[in-house]
């Protein structure tokens, strides 16, 4: 069974269209008589639907998830009742293609908020449903109402800060998960999955429905559907091929223990304990010079062929200028004074 | 004939110095009788100028604008009669080296506005003319009157927030032309030229007096002088030599549907449908074999030579070290759903 | 002898503990006459101690500092005695292993303020005692008490916006040395050391304790504990591969009039006048095939034997793929128009 419910509070353009929701304290697979209780008094009859709250619909929900020992949600409902901004009940029974606005951005907080992992999560049609919009110091605006109120911030005396024009907001601004640093906030979409103990680098980014699980240090590029393992480490300006841009399907994970090295690159997936020398892009047809424990060649095989295999040292010789794999001589350890203390 | 003529609004440090003017709707090549009309009102008597206005001035374009059917720009100058920031009119005749300010903001708003191109205009010792900024949250401010400001506000129990120390601004606090996404706008300076239809991702970068044409997505840097075609996708942190820094005057350009692929690099130009394998850095001295069709080494030349040519794949042959060109097999398509819906 | 003091306003959590504190104008080395009346005044009697200062306090210290000629202090105080947020005088008679926040942020502030050198100052545990802080456009908030506040700005009609959730904030909202510019503040931490002239460029990075000396152009990442000469390049993206993450106890340099070209990057220091050509990473154990002045091969070394060395030019042939190393054949020259108007 799949259940997600959520009270929040966005944004309108003047045409009363949603530009972004804010979920404060989303519920996943909430229990079946809160459901049942928000069915009957709120009237949702099941399916996905976005229900629009006025302040009466904010305190009756205040007063359920009260009677449901949910004091968190309770409270939120008691400040939401007191905003002017628009308010909506988010309802969610299946994980299918979303429809709405309110949808997607149940979903994006759903996987920053750890209640689900990347791939787990049906985003089909994201990108032509996703509105465009102005992210300002003074919110959400839609792109063709920015002049205007760029005119009329500045006959206020002021310049209005434009930070971002895109579908996606910066997830720092909707959700902080727990034990996480992130140097700028710019570079994680809503919908990154960060695990606890992970550092993201100024040069670190993170892509919507990608991640990291646990302790990783981050300091290179996490591609829309890409996923890396406890114990990594990504180094500075590092790149991992993607599934939206490459032109592919194939969906690149990393293993436990590995290490990317600064300006390095993968299009295959790798299996734990992996190496990637610095400077060196690993591309999903590269020849590689397999080599024996006496450095030997063996073999030469299509990089593709090794994808998630484990202990494993890619580097090109800087000699002959081959790319070549032996075994890892030795997995790499975080630095342990940089990433115990998030 | 060149003409432009725009009225601002912006900020002048302590001495009354211009730090930056925003034009809200400059005008190109506007029609004669709006020039003769202005010139008897206003005093203009040609050439490059910048005019302070007052609030009478304000008024008298107001009406103007409106009796030659320029509604936008009347309404403008509605808003900019109530405001108390410094105001002026640009007239700018000639395209010639800029000398004020004033001339320099209007120059860089006109490529953004999409009114001339990259390399259309004359940008000559704008480096030595333009004032250094402090842009903060509170406006731009000048570096030496900075500290007392963030005392200020410190005083008032606020953080002055200082975004950027330069003497260009980020364009979307001044312009956002239509069809654009750009996910960090704080790497798109005034100046840069953003085609309809382009994506803008994270680590995509343009310089001023550089940009792209029509739909491309730039995950990559856009040196300043640069500029790439239509269709073509510049992959995450992929490099394109400058006029500024690179100390040559061979300007770079990309052409239609071509793939420079992540941590990748040029110093040459490219003609249509070439692709640059990720993480190849292929500068103008670079000695390239170029392949048959059957693969075969043919000769060795200067990658300079290539410069322009079209349907070309640049790699390094992952056994043997060098790197190789021969006929791409196949162009790049960007991926549909990511792009049309900006 | 190794004094310093300072005057700072900044921001504790709901828990009293602080989380960031502003120094406007630190004292370095001040004089001995100073630092007793100080210390009769206010109490102090040695070490390296925070004292809380109320407005009395602030009162007395204004009046010693113009007593001692310190205008620019003594007016400090007049505006920090108007402050409701929290103030303190740091007084630090010993460079130790630092114990407190506000020690911790003096002496961060030192570097920035060019009083002291990166690896001059004591920084040890630093990691484990600076508190992450979620920078927002509201200030310093504790991670912990961060959903309250966005929830509570939603209410208000506004979206909070959090710039960074990091132990180290922007140096530029504390410290803005002279001369330099820097055109994405958010990459550049407190404790970063930038030399008048030097120009940070949108793909530049400057880590603590690390940073330029004199007139630089960094359009590359500077590591912690890396420090770059007067007169050096480092291109877009390139890497210098810093102390913390790379797991190894070499402090890397780079030396005066170096280029390190776009994408490279270096694992070992450079002497003065070298060149890293664009795109090649060389690693303290790269092979090096070193050649003659007709360019013929005269040995193989380890690159971590050139460390330090001056006059090298490093290169990938793009024929054998082998990295070669010659005599830097021409030194590199800023572009002077460039760097001469900061």
């Amino acid at each position: 069974m799949f259940f997600a419910l959520a009270a929040g509070i966005g944004t309108h353009n003047t045409k009363d269209d949603w530009l972004e929701v804010y979920y404060p304290a989303p519920l996943f697979q909430p229990a079946h008589p809160l459901i049942e209780k928000i069915s009957s008094v709120i009237g949702y009859t099941g399916g996905n639907v976005a229900i629009t709250l006025d302040n009466p619909s904010c305190h009756a929900l205040e007063n359920i998830f009260h009677q449901h020992g949910l004091d968190e949600q309770a409270s939120i409902m008691t400040t939401l009742e007191s905003a002017d901004s628009p308010k909506v009940l988010m309802l969610m029974e299946h994980d299918l293609a979303p429809t709405t606005t309110p949808e997607i951005y149940l979903k994006l907080h759903l996987i920053s908020h750890r209640f689900v992992k990347p791939h787990e999560i049906n985003f089909k049609n994201i990108f032509s449903l996703l509105p465009n919009v102005a992210w300002t110091i003074d919110g959400a605006i839609d792109p063709e109402e920015l002049p205007y109120r760029q005119l009329r911030a500045r006959a206020e005396g002021r310049i209005l800060e434009v930070t971002s024009i895109d579908k996606f907001p910066k997830m720092a601004n909707y959700v902080v998960p727990s034990g996480v640093r992130i140097a700028q906030t710019a570079r994680v979409r809503l919908g990154a999955y960060v695990g606890a103990g992970t550092t993201i680098m100024h040069e670190g980014f993170i892509n919507f429905n990608a991640g990291t699980e646990g302790r990783v240090m981050v300091e290179g590029r996490i591609s829309a559907g890409v996923f890396i393992g406890q114990g990594s480490d990504l180094g500075g300006g590092c790149s991992t091929m993607g599934t939206l841009s490459g032109g592919n399907d194939v969906i690149i994970s990393v293993g436990e223990n590995c290490l990317i090295g600064a300006n390095a690159g993968i299009g295959i997936s790798l299996g734990n304990r992996c190496t990637v020398e610095a400077g060196l892009y690993l591309t999903s047809t590269s020849k590689v010079q397999l080599l024996n424990e006496d450095q030997h060649s063996v073999e030469i095989v299509k990089a593709k062929s090794l994808a998630g295999l484990s202990d494993l040292l890619f580097r090109r010789n800087s000699i002959t200028g081959a790319i070549e794999c032996l075994v890892n001589p030795s997995a790499i350890t975080l630095n342990e004074e940089l990433h115990t203390h998030n």
